[in-house]
């Protein structure tokens, strides 16, 4: 029930939610044995181990139900603990066993009670219809996502400041980045390391700190909480530890370890890499070999993906789930995903800030744009916000400013409100929205539908005063007339069929919600 | 005197400075013995002739002066009136002979004085530097133009309200139409017809109407004084009485009639079509033959363009002396001045306005940005405006309203100031601006610069609060902050050299002026 409350509320930013939330996320790791349908079960198992536990040891389990076998590897988690996490997909009688070279962690046998779904728990993302995606329950999903690179590796304080901004509901996805970040406006210490070792430089890749991962996958519970998905990058070129180019072998163990601890969080993707054309210690072929290696040791099959800088990675990699794209042209969003056949998401197209970086200048009016571009040539988009505030002294990259992007914190902006008003209009439609014929003449503006029962029309900037716009014959429509800036939505008078003429506001950011009428009887 | 005042006050709209404008325009048609550089020396002879006089006579002149002959044609001007206009392009004594078929009219001799010209008086406009335009006297000109189609085929009065509008000083260049327009919002009979015959289509189209060409020669006379230079639009498809369909023999009898009658306006340019790839009628080699009779017959060599719908004509004939574009992509200047050789201008880049049709739904913000985009990548760009204002009842396209893209009027929309504030700015420059290396990293804003001694770049929409920029080393520059909506100058504090930080106001629409110290000694 409380599960079910959150949910509804998810939209309206209640100040008081996450706290709650954060109580509840704080409960995954139970041993009782009843486990929800796409929750995690988790075994604990301890054994004192000579030489290096997270290299040497090898342990995993087989998970049964009925026909089904499911195989997860373990992992060490310090203090003489190992552990397996399993997300069971399938409810009803699960039994398991480990197998491991330590005989304290070998044929460890037990069984648990997989119950249903509660309200809230809708499961993993996948993809649907080639080009959407839906929970694995198939209650679609639509990606509003947004992006603070680092705010796992912030203090505590400004963790909680995020994590409220994120409990007001504006967005259902956010990339961060699983290592921590060296940039401008990101060149704090983070307060915990993945490895053991020293910092700057001095890290032992085949030693990994569990502190750092049971910290990180606290947040990914708590974003699960909060009904968003975690969109992880797992490596990225902005980094002054050597974290970005460890080797083959460290970076396998990595990916090994990411898999063991956190695929059974049914709200976590994996993105190879932010920006993976700008790491030039890495080619091609290893990245392919990258996605190889997640689809391999995922059971789960989470969502992945590639993100650019200005050489999109071949997407037709078939373990490529979905095109992830950085680029300011979202009204390519209708060719992209008929090129690729997979769902599209434009998850960096410009921040909306006012720094002196190109990438992070747009005004809100014009994130809002792009957003509503993107949407209405069948595609996703996602958001990031870049405010200095305080006027910096000397550069402007060094300012003690808090980057939504970077740190997290609160939003300083206009588009994000716009956003969620947008993502309501979508989720509120009667099922998917594809790219539709051309309801205009001359000029095609961008629309999309849901068959001929539902229409999203966007004018962009412009701001004709009337427009003739071409319907279904011998079906008839309601037409709200939406203000994407002012986020009103306003009925026209009548019902409309064929080709019409509509009166606009004339003025720029308008759409047309377009219904069929429901009591039609044709 | 008179015109030298009337050249000051060009900018700044005074409501009485264009009675006497009409005043002197009306004093061209002149038989003193002195005729000043770049105005119309007219001969006219009379003579009773059986037959055509527009075919049947054969009438030229030749001009003489020191070792230069100049030959231009007569035409017949109605009521046994024969007129031979001429256009002395040098200073000093000038004799004439005449040549015709007609003893009347052949052998006529005479000669006159040219005299300087006088303030204000620059000549026609040439093509000067490659890319760019002077007048002939070397004076820079710098196309800042409007569209107004249909504006000589309206009413006494409206076009009074529109020479009102032009005298307010904010464009020095129109397009409009020889042949009657038929359109929306430009369905009404003009007052005159081109040819002798009856509405709509029974003309003769061997008989020209001197009345009608008398009127259009009366407004590029008046444009003239007003410092306006006429695009004249020779052919265009939208007709409901034949014109844009005569067959060769008659299209090129027009064209002599043109060039006998209008050449020797200074202030006359031939376009040799509005959207010539929507005559279908008319093939690429008819288009090339036009633009060779235009050069052939016209002595003084007057700007040739020929304008699109959606095709570019060929714009490597070495007749057509600049790009005249309809595109709305002002950016792409730069790689058009660059692949042509030409000055490019943006003659249609779609309109202000309000209207259903696409081509003319811009916002005032938007039509400014494309002017300062197109001028920051070397080009020039044209207004037109098309609000409709009288909400219609049935169909938008049949309202009273008058826009003035079609008939002329007055002006509703917000960009034309705007443009004339940024053309104040490319006057003042101390040169031709042409594309710059950049002078910023990551994103290339787009500039154009006078050697190193003066800049514009503009920075669009995107609202950067700082900007670091790369000016040359070893010299100093002050920076002014270009408001380009609310056009303002800001100076900013200092002087800066080098790789600077500059302070910007965190909105759109702002550009920067960077000019060398003038009390610079390095």
């Amino acid at each position: 029930m409380k599960q079910k409350k959150i949910e509804k509320r998810r939209y309206y930013g209640h100040q008081v939610a996450w706290f709650i939330l954060l109580f509840i996320a704080s409960t995954w790791q139970t041993s009782a044995k009843d486990i929800e349908k796409w929750r995690i079960f988790e075994l604990s198992l301890s054994a004192e181990v000579q030489g290096n536990p997270f290299c040497d040891v090898q342990l995993s389990a087989r998970f049964f139900h009925e026909d089904d076998t499911v195989e997860v590897m373990g992992f060490y988690d310090g203090n003489d603990t190992y552990k397996i996490r399993f997300m069971p997909e399938k409810e009803g009688k699960w039994t398991y066993q480990t197998l491991s070279n330590v005989r304290k962690l070998n044929r460890k046998k037990g069984q648990f009670n997989c119950t249903p779904a509660q309200a809230g728990n809708h499961g993993p993302v996948v993809v649907t219809d080639t080009s959407f995606f839906s929970y694995a329950d198939e209650t679609p999903y639509h990606p509003f996502g947004t992006t603070c690179y680092a705010w796992v590796h912030q203090p505590e304080n400004l963790i909680r400041q995020t994590l409220q901004t994120l409990s007001e509901g504006y967005f259902n996805k956010i990339r961060f980045c699983i290592f921590p970040k060296h940039y401008d406006w990101n060149k704090n210490e983070p307060p915990l390391y993945p490895f053991e070792g020293q910092a700057p430089k001095a890290w032992d890749f085949a030693r990994f700190n569990p502190a750092y991962f049971r910290h990180i996958e606290r947040q990914i519970a708590t974003l699960d909480s909060l009904g968003i998905e975690a969109d992880l990058i797992v490596f990225h070129p902005y980094d002054r530890w050597g974290f970005s180019d460890m080797g083959r072998e460290a970076d396998d163990r990595y990916i090994s370890y990411l898999v063991a601890r956190l695929a059974a969080f049914k709200n976590v993707w994996w993105s190879m890499a932010n920006e993976f054309d700008y790491m030039k210690n890495k080619a091609d072929e290893d990245w392919t070999h990258y996605l190889e290696k997640f689809a391999s040791e995922d059971p789960y099959g989470h969502l992945k993906g590639i993100h650019n800088a200005v050489r999109l990675f071949d997407h037709n990699n078939p373990h490529i789930t979905h095109v992830c794209i950085q680029s300011p042209n979202t009204e390519n969003g209708k060719k992209l995903r008929a090129q690729y056949r997979k769902p599209v998401i434009f998850d960096e197209c410009r921040y909306e800030g006012n720094v002196p970086w190109t990438w992070g200048n747009l005004t809100a009016r014009e994130m809002v744009h792009k957003f509503w571009t993107g949407i209405t040539n069948g595609a996703y988009v996602g958001h990031g916000e870049t405010y200095i505030t305080e006027m910096p002294r000397k550069s402007p990259f060094e300012s003690d400013d808090v980057l939504w992007w970077s740190k997290g914190g609160t939003l300083h902006g206009q588009s994000h409100t716009r956003i969620a008003f947008l993502r309501k209009l979508v989720e509120g439609a009667p099922g998917y929205l594809r790219p539709a014929p051309s309801l205009t003449s001359w000029m095609n503006y961008p629309v999309v539908s849901h068959g001929e029962d539902f229409y999203l029309l966007y004018f962009g900037f412009d701001q004709a005063c009337q427009q003739i716009i071409h319907l279904p014959q011998g079906k008839r429509y309601r037409i709200d007339v939406i203000d994407t800036w002012n986020m009103t939505v306003t009925p026209l008078n009548g019902t409309f069929s064929g080709t019409t003429l509509v009166n606009l506001p004339g003025k720029p950011l308008i759409a047309l919600r377009i219904q069929k009428q429901t009591n039609d009887h044709e």
